[in-house]
């Protein structure tokens, strides 16, 4: 099934796009690092996207879920260092005067541009040096952009998070490829995950918001470090089938393949956000199976992924499955204590609500690696979930105690 | 309203009840310490609970659970050091003999028995220690135990909590008391809280339930620690009618009067719970108000509670409104961005969902503080919840890392 294969270039990977930024001195302290991104199709678009479910919701979100739905679209323009969130009706203004001013320097239509921002809330944006900088974007945008619009949304980041593939449709060669930055709430003054990916594949705007919001669903969805949930969190997607593949149709095979190339995209760039979360020294997946509900799955899963008990013994080397119950026990899934059983990397730790043969020491060295799994069987059920997740240290609470 | 006076004396304040407390060596560490205490009513009482609702539930909930729906009550049992917690049927064989050989010491029925246990999960009783320590019970059992008992059933805890009030119904000197050992979820090994309340007011047990009720809404469910929730937390009640009071009746002034005793014991226990838990700098009450149900306005200051974030940037002295906006944001209750003000100790940080007037110092002066309140008004309904909670420290996260 994986028919497709990496290939460097990020969002320019595909045809047609180019990507650049621009340095508009938006953050208080006194750096030179481009803090805005452009994205843009040279040739006609349809965009897809999920926006945070947060009811306070960041002024760029709100207009980037009015400007999505035009049939057409033709540039993502974004910023890093002000979230321009909690900035009241003067927040959404702004977010307007990027589209606006991203629209006049490409030549193309205001409500053709997403918008998006990260950085500090509650603090305007510095709007005038912003339209100065936006006004550049003809001469910044390239074909081999990406790294630098991949740079320039980073807030505290320790690396760019790109990646792209390649796969072939009905005799194409079709592109996918995406930026992102972290790290899920993990900034001092409230960050958020951005998402960009671009495609060269043909497929109707409505198919393309089918296939986004899957993947993000297997991704990004599954993701989860504090359990906090940013107000600008964004995953958009661009596709201009510059690629000159048949128009992609849902339940055709190619479909398929598409999807799960997508998948494998927002996966890799969901892990990556993860294992550059500040502070962060342990990437923990936990698995729940045997639910009586994928709902059920999710809400165990999620119980145990977000329990800071948990992740506080994870962090430590203690195994203490006592939590893992504890956890699943208050999630409200559907749980019968005694048909429990809980596994360590395959280890069985809990069988039938208590403790299982393994000796604690064979436990001990699992939670003592910097990867593992912890999987969950309710033993009611058949339906199952899984998050990826990570420890709670002491490194986490320094980088957000603040000031 | 406040017509009573606190005094000395505990869970053997209110006439007719004695305490006391044994060893039987139950923790693994080597310690003298006595692990095991009972409270016993020297006339019939009745009886009145709540119990964790964590589906996974320590075997004692459950023979407690069972035992409480007997018309008279006697005695609680209790011990640290082991949960009884994921233990399978053995733990309920277990808490099964702790009623047995209290009611055998004591010349009781068994099911007028209510057991509790705190401590490590997953390993089982040394219940033929423990047998042997009960049958000791009624040399230990004084009219002067309460101390006795408080001390007993600490684990984490740094000191004693107890508490009792003095209140006059219908003429008759009428007592209650109350012992609790802390601190939710706090302890290494999953901790709990329990909490034992004796009183010698003359009433129905089927009013005893519905005023302990109402007081562990205004108290216990108040507090939170991380929002994790035990397999063990308890709160027992004993009524055994010796103030020789008329019987209360729902309506009554008497009542509300013994109701608002209540309430105090409960929440001074409560709040003393939170002020001892391990790795705990500052103590927070969270107020949400102007919401379009008590559930919203639940839902958001437990999401602003509980939220990693907050809690760090309260550790640090960081007012960080932003958080708050974002934690009640996802909380699910019903919010409009626009029409939200929040306050620290009465100061204005957020106006109509966006920066106030109040100078930035002026916040960090009142996080700086051990103890301060955080008010949201969200101006949509008339509905209010307070909880009491705390920040997150490092100290907490390596008091909670185990091993």
């Amino acid at each position: 099934m994986n028919s497709f294969t990496e290939i460097p270039g990020g969002v320019t990977a595909p045809q047609s796009f180019t990507a650049g930024s621009v340095f508009a001195g938006i953050k208080a302290t006194n750096t030179s690092k481009p803090d805005m991104a452009f994205i843009c199709s040279t040739v006609p678009a349809v965009a897809g996207g999920t926006f945070t479910t947060n009811n306070v919701k960041a002024a760029p979100v709100r207009v980037s879920q009015a400007n999505i739905r035009s049939a057409e679209t033709r540039a993502i323009v974004a910023n890093s260092g002000n979230a321009n969130a909690c900035t009241g009706v003067i927040g959404i203004d702004h977010a307007k005067r990027m589209t606006k001013a991203t629209a006049k320097a490409l030549g193309i239509k205001e409500r053709q541009v997403l918008v998006c921002s990260t950085g500090r809330i509650g603090v305007p944006l510095p709007i005038e040096r912003m339209e100065e900088a936006i006004a550049q974007a003809p001469k910044v945008l390239s074909a081999s952009g990406s790294l630098k619009a991949a740079k320039a949304i980073m807030t505290s980041d320790t690396h760019t998070k790109e990646i792209a593939v390649e796969l072939t449709l009905s005799g194409k060669k079709v592109r996918i490829g995406g930026i992102a930055k972290g790290a899920g709430m993990i900034d001092p003054n409230m960050a958020t995950m951005l998402c960009f990916i671009t495609t060269d594949a043909a497929l109707s705007k409505k198919l393309l918001q089918q296939a986004i919001s899957d993947a993000v669903e297997q991704s990004f969805n599954r993701i989860t470090i504090d359990g906090d949930m940013s107000t600008n969190d964004t995953v958009l997607i661009l596709a201009n089938g510059a690629a000159g593949n048949a128009a992609l149709r849902d339940g055709q095979k190619d479909f398929d393949r598409f999807q799960n190339a997508l998948n494998h995209v927002c996966c890799a760039l969901a892990r990556v956000i993860v294992e550059d979360g500040e502070g962060v020294s342990k990437y923990v997946t936990v698995q729940v199976r045997g639910a009586k509900s994928r709902q059920d799955a999710r809400k165990a899963a999620e119980a145990v992924a977000n329990s800071t008990l948990t992740k506080c013994c994870w962090f430590g080397g203690d195994p203490n499955w006592g939590r893992v119950m504890d956890a699943i026990g208050y999630s409200k899934a559907r749980v019968r204590e005694e048909t429990v059983d809980i596994y360590y990397d395959g280890l069985i730790a809990v069988q039938n609500g208590t403790v299982a043969a393994t000796p604690f020491s064979k436990l001990k060295e699992v939670v003592a690696n910097k990867r593992f799994t912890i999987t969950v069987d309710l033993h009611i059920g058949e339906a199952e979930y899984t998050v990826f997740t990570t420890d709670l240290t002491t490194a986490y609470v320094e980088f957000n105690m603040g000031e």
